[in-house]
């Protein structure tokens, strides 16, 4: 059987109103600051308490809004942010929404 | 009578997840963009063409989120942007999202 493949988003396909959607609600904000602080994950590390329904609601999202990168790699699904491809398309916006985050939670 | 008056966050109130999602949807990033170039304007001039009932919903999203401060004068909504409450609170993002979204139309 073949890997399991996803859909991305081209990187001038990335749009900024599905960004900022993407970015929107507190817990794929904290993924994503999850992701910026380690890397590529396992997607389960993400929200090992939430629904496995919840969890892959809220990684397509990111992975179709152009945030995340999603791969399979034998029974798990690898993910890891985009920062260079979000870099390229919206140059500071990564870093200002996880800093404005970061002040909020102190 | 007095004049209407309208609820406001306080700066220090503003919440990234929800300016986030203020600026996710096309129609209210088009407001903003209005009035970052034109300062305070009579808000029927942020939607001449909507329905009476979709401009208020979009720029009381934008005024509850704190993107926006509205006042009564006379009859008219008078509506501008907190450019500098978000400047405070989250420095660079407004700059950031409107240079993403101009590139995005061009």
């Amino acid at each position: 059987m073949p890997p399991r493949t996803y859909e991305h988003p081209a990187t001038d396909e990335i749009a900024i109103p599905r960004v900022l959607f993407a970015l929107s609600e507190p817990l794929r904000l904290n993924m994503v600051r999850m992701l910026a602080e380690r890397g590529e994950v396992d997607s389960i590390d993400l929200g090992p308490d939430l629904p496995r329904s919840t969890l892959t609601h809220h990684t397509s999202l990111l992975r179709e809004s152009g945030v995340v990168f999603v791969r399979a790699e034998g029974r798990k699904c690898m993910i890891r942010l985009r920062d260079e491809d979000l870099e390229a398309r919206f140059p500071g916006l990564l870093g200002t929404v996880l800093a404005g985050y970061e002040d909020d939670d102190a």
